[in-house]
């Protein structure tokens, strides 16, 4: 078969075989009156997709097509899609579907809906499976499900979809802006985005980095000053009741002196974690949030009125990912997710492109 | 020596025979204009005392003379007192010093001033000591230093002055009140007066014990609704999302299943703990708090306009404590810290009372 019925993506089986991707034919759920059919022109690479993979979120059984940070055309819509046109450039993130009924949903906070269908490794209510974007199309509700601005390249308007989201959703959440002082952890897929929008929503950013050699990226990104927490371990001194807003971004966070951290907010500031490590916190005493009535938080994605505002503000302040980009294809695959579990070997975002040389041509 | 060159109190010598006091001579900082001293006419047993004097929270060199519900006369007042005069019946809480003039203290968090000094086991910048309230006097700065309402007696004044305002502050500062949906967890010292609080600020409010006996005491204190969490695993299922705001109150957290107690929270809602616990919180993931954006915070205390407004809630509706009394002496400190300790002997706080008995009596 082939599309509508079916679509073909690039999968794994296990997560033994987490680098080994093989072409799969994929069955999506029956077409339904709000969803989209995207053809896919590329797709981004999440450290998410790493941590399923591998199984570091837990166990899966194959063929599992990764991939939730996708650009395409918009090539069938449903009868009930008011916002997106037919030829439409779209991009898709993290989750493709909500019942947009239960009280959750009616608080514009969708992407914690008890009823979510992630855009992989799950399942819809109907019992069919959500396949993801390493693929030669995919099938999303029209809420999630967003027009990509002219201004912004697909390869580079792929991670904003999930990385994008998951760092800008939480600073406007609070009330990140002109006269709060922000620290950025970590100068990755995440904190380089993080860095860019705290400094367009007028905040005054520092960036914290274990790593001292990416001090000057984190000022080409905008930072205003960098502080190097690998370089004393009395780093927090001169910084403690400073910030307002911390955005954890580094995926070692079961390494950090918590309390140190901690130290450096404002009374009642936030420590903010928006990636999903693999491990655990590290222990936590309730001192260490007595020091200052500090908050520990963390966020998944973002609403959908926060994807649309991200995409009109990256498209007005030329704020894009930093993106290297990879050929499509088994042994593109493993590249990438290869050097995505590397950590250092991507700066700072990978995009699988070139699905036309694969399914074919991708026509505007 | 005596006053008021020397005060007198109850002291133990080290965290090995924490149960063990003797009377002794005690020598306060040197008194300042800014300076109260008051005449104890009774104080409060915390759970504080115990972490301290077991050495729970560290080692210490006695003698060390604990309590912070500390309720008296003031019998001498420094030349800038403006608030308190001679005569008046006062309260002192867990804090006696702060330095009012850095960034802390001027945002009218003076709780967590850097250079703050605890009302015991604790130092002046000028090398003197600060002594608690199982004592003769205690001598406190006017700002930690606060009128008792009339319509409060001194026995049931004490705990507001350390539990009261630990459980009035977070609360206030989460805006608890009409359409709030909050639950306590913990019917004891602290969630007791929490329960009252919440439901005196107009929330609705919801208790959580793990001790089925105490849900008559927790809808007597105003709890709208009880939910025993020991009665089946599966108590948080009909409060997924429920929450705005848990206060929790309870000392056993490290034993929480703590992603189930985050699941009832709405999103962005907040757990948040106001005891201090002698064992570190339970292993933490970050996919905990990505259920539902959920916060984990703490507090110390509250502020000086917070304290007067919470004295002044408690003598409009008339909300106090349950108190047990007990003699002071080195008896009464014995039976006070062992009964507190074991945790459900008091119900609930516990007040050293006839202090006038041992060291002669306080007139108004």
């Amino acid at each position: 078969m082939g599309y509508p019925e079916t679509f073909e993506g690039f999968v794994v089986d296990s997560p033994k075989t987490w680098n080994q991707f093989h072409r799969h034919e994929l069955k999506p759920k029956p077409f339904g009156d709000d969803d989209i059919d995207v053809q896919i022109e590329c797709c981004g690479v999440c450290g998410s997709d790493i941590h399923t993979v591998t199984g570091g979120w837990g166990d899966f059984e194959g063929p599992l097509c990764v991939g939730h940070e996708v650009v395409g055309k918009a090539i069938k819509v449903g009868k009930n899609v008011t916002e997106i046109k037919q030829g439409d450039r779209v991009g898709v993130g993290a989750q493709v579907w909500s019942c947009l009924k239960c009280d959750v949903c009616k608080s514009k906070n969708e992407q914690y809906c008890p009823h979510m269908v992630d855009t992989y490794n799950a399942n819809y209510e109907d019992g069919s499976t959500a396949h993801g974007g390493w693929a030669s199309h995919i099938r999303a509700h029209q809420y999630f499900t967003f027009k990509i601005p002219d201004a912004i390249p697909s390869h580079l308007a792929a991670p904003l979809l999930c990385a994008g989201i998951t760092t800008y959703s939480p600073l406007v959440r609070a009330n990140v802006g002109p006269g709060k002082t922000v620290g950025i952890i970590g100068v990755g897929g995440l904190g380089h985005l993080g860095i860019q929008w705290a400094r367009a929503l007028g905040a005054e950013v520092h960036v914290l980095t274990h790593s001292a050699y990416k001090a000057d990226d984190a000022k080409a990104l905008g930072a205003q000053n960098v502080i190097v927490t690998s370089d004393d371990e009395k780093w927090a001194e001169p910084y403690k009741f400073k910030f307002d807003f911390l955005l954890n971004c580094a995926d070692a966070t079961h390494k950090f002196d918590m309390k140190t951290y901690l130290s450096v907010l404002k009374v009642g500031g936030e420590f903010h974690m928006c990636g999903i490590p693999d491990k655990p916190l590290p222990p936590l005493e309730v001192l260490a949030f007595m020091q200052n009535g500090a908050k520990l938080s963390a966020n998944h994605l973002g609403n959908h009125q926060e994807m649309k505002a991200m995409l009109q503000l990256a498209a007005e302040k030329g704020i894009v990912p930093k993106v290297e980009t990879v050929q499509l294809g088994e042994d593109g695959c493993k590249e990438a997710v290869e050097r995505v579990k590397e950590g250092n070997k991507v700066h700072y975002r990978l995009t699988l492109t070139g699905f036309d040389k694969v399914f074919g041509k991708v026509e505007y």
